[in-house]
């Protein structure tokens, strides 16, 4: 704790100097963590044993009017300049980006000896190790909860609630955004983009949307999960990633007629591959989701994530996984914790459960040998003999056929859909089978495949 | 931590020593724990920084078959002495039962500088205030996460992941016995007395299971819940506590007919009572739950508890309530929170969130005045003139009427069901209704009442 002024207003109740935060990014969620800890102040100071006080706060402009007052705290133009400054205690960096200014804020904050709170996804997949071997190093505690489903304490769940399990599996509904849109498909029957441009009228989704709809940002969170889970180092470039712009109206009436729902779903799991190497699987891809499984209740941008641990069982955490409230209760709840314990160093090596070096190097594992059960949807012209050849195909291919439906016309240049449910069959065979029909004149398109998310 | 040989043993990752454990209660969930800390014993090392390892064991009977090997830890016949053996730092209690042997030995425990772990929702409900004073003075740690709702890290999701939040609702399934005699009887139609025999042969019951279907299991959890949610002190003696053991396959049947299911509700809320008073109210009773709840999907003997902060907004967390394999999982994250910190002392007056002495003394809220809408079913002998007895006490009452239903023959000495919802009023009107018709030749027993779970 460096030696200030502020070290005079002490905590009444635990003699502790207040904890000083600067704040880079005033968007909706550095404006929430303003009027957050303005309103819970008195509540935030009992739970934490002494005060949470803003210095200073930068963004890039000073004029823009965000409804909360500012003008008590120090600005910064220069928001890396906040890390040298000797009344910060902690660098909340809530810029977004993967790379750029966030990145370096982080890196000199950390180097300045600051902890380091962010909600920042995109980061910590692709530089959260780094970062967390300069924190250990440093001695410095770096937390992330509100990079994962906004205010839902899931890392905390998975770093401490569920520390003493084996994780079997882990999977949840990662981004708001697609659920929102596919829950509204389904609500309402109609097509992916005009649902996505309602999305985007109400603010549910971005101006450019493709980090969310194509599953990149799921992505990014699920690595981060899956480091944790497994005790392994941050994998994202392996996350085997599909969006949802593909679906449509017709593939979530479908689904529901046979008892499931879409969801974009995030699943990591150790997984021994064909050859018995231990590795670790991990996608985000639309699936089919059993009306009786946990998330199929899901529905708008909520969030939930359920962990198998070998002793816990099924673990469910749920609620709103983005907005200005949700996003600030989960960095204040980072502040929490650093205050409680900063002094100590004990957060220090906490950032993923295990200090970085000792985070297994895990191998991506390959998805071809997967059991599962498959929904394949064809849009096909309607003519005598394309269900043979699709069946023939099947055949070939090792993948039996639980259903198969064909529908009526889906779109103006004539195609009819056809919508196969397979038995539990080796990803592979799935695969096989469209190769085989790979430029049949008889398919529109390219076929999609989804995956019946498993019990 | 105490000199001993054990210290030789260092942790080759951290250099730090084990931490050493002794076992009080040999039953499903301290054997639970044994084989946990058994078949997880590297992970939880290099999540904890250190190996976590028994030293000693204690039960009432040395000889039972528990299905783990014990040899290799020391046994005491008298559990209290193992809060004073030096090969001990954290003595965890899985007796159970409010006083006597537990709590003699937690606080042997505690007064020997040991910190201390329990499953005991009982002990904490009547003493954790007691303990955990006398854990802060000693500098200790005390936790408690297996006492609620078995392997979910809700305490640690309330006391840390939701710390920023002023607590405006808490509520939950928290006890699994009742819950799956109620889904049980959803399923299968079959009256309570039933179901709970064969809840009994299934072991989801105890032989004597008043603790369970009359609420007060639940409302130990309750309590200890409400005290870290609102920072306020334990008042088990406050929570209005009501079982299941009324309630009959009709009101179940007709709950659905309505669009509810039944379920043991405990819900707690920071209220101004009718004259602006703040206090808390504590309720577990059967409620009726919307169809579209969260809780209304949690079946068999599940938990689930909902926590609504004022910048968190709904947050639920789910899973098993019981159990050896989830108990003994959170009995161990508390274990392993201890031993990342327990040598700086950061985990001793972390209880309850807030040291003993800054929680509030909250009155308990009356209910008179609480809104709601009620389900009101009476056993009517069936003659004319009873419904318009019955309808003219809730006009006189003030009483709203929503919906009333009389079905045909519900008993074999001739009494038909009227069920009743009410428009939203206050509870005290309800109850002003029902003083009217006490005495009523035409009701058969006392009705019963049921608040509608609200949004």
């Amino acid at each position: 704790m460096t030696d200030t002024a502020d070290n005079a207003a002490l905590s009444p109740q635990s003699g502790k100097p207040p904890l000083r935060i600067a704040l880079a990014g005033l968007g909706t969620v550095g404006a929430g963590v303003i009027r957050l800890v303005e309103a819970n102040a008195d509540l935030i100071a009992r739970r934490a044993g002494r005060p949470i006080k803003v210095s200073a706060v930068s963004a890039r402009d000073r004029g823009k009017d965000r409804g909360v007052d500012l003008s008590p705290y120090a600005w910064e133009d220069d928001m890396t300049a906040m890390a040298a400054r000797d009344d910060v205690d902690v660098v909340v960096e809530l810029v977004g980006g993967s790379d750029g200014p966030a990145l370096v804020l982080a890196r000199n904050a950390i180097r300045h000896g600051k902890a380091l709170v962010t909600a920042n996804k995109a980061m910590i997949a692709h530089h959260g190790m780094a970062l967390a071997k300069e924190a250990e190093a440093q001695g410095v505690a770096m937390r992330f909860e509100a990079a994962v489903a906004g205010g839902i304490p899931v890392i905390k769940g998975l770093r401490e609630g569920a520390a003493a399990n084996r994780v079997e599996r882990l999977y949840g509904i990662l981004n708001g955004t697609c659920n929102y849109i596919l829950s509204t498909m389904e609500d309402t029957g109609r097509d992916f983009a005009e649902v996505l441009s309602e999305a985007q009228a109400k603010g549910y989704a971005e101006a450019d949307p493709t980090f969310d709809i194509e599953g990149i940002d799921a992505a990014h969170k699920l690595s981060i999960l899956s480091a944790i889970a497994f005790g392994a180092k941050i994998d994202f470039g392996s996350v085997d990633t599909q969006g949802i712009s593909r679906i449509l109206a017709a593939d979530i009436a479908q689904a529901d007629s046979l008892g499931y729902c879409i969801r974009l779903i995030g699943t990591a799991e150790a997984d021994a591959g064909p050859d018995g190497t231990p590795g670790l699987f991990q996608r985000v891809a639309p699936h089919l989701v059993p009306f009786d499984n946990l998330l199929a209740h899901v529905d708008g941008p909520t969030n939930a994530v359920v962990v198998e641990g070998n002793f816990s069982g099924r673990l469910l955490f749920q609620g709103a996984g983005a907005g200005d409230g949700p996003t600030a209760s989960a960095v204040v709840a980072d502040l929490i914790d650093i205050a409680r314990g900063m002094d100590t160093g004990f957060e220090a090596d906490m950032a993923f459960s295990i200090p970085v070096d000792g985070l297994e190097d895990m191998a991506p594992a390959p998805a071809g040998h997967r059991l599962g059960r498959a929904y394949i949807r064809f849009l096909v012209a309607d003519r005598p003999g394309v269900l043979a050849e699709i069946t023939a195909a099947m055949r070939d291919a090792g993948v039996s056929i639980e259903s198969l439906i064909q529908k009526g016309q889906a779109s103006k240049d004539g195609a009819v859909i056809v919508a196969i449910v397979t038995h539990e069959v080796p990803e592979a065979a799935v695969a096989k089978a469209l190769t085989l029909l790979e430029g049949s004149p008889s398919l529109v398109g390219q076929p999609l495949v989804m995956q019946i998310l498993g019990a």
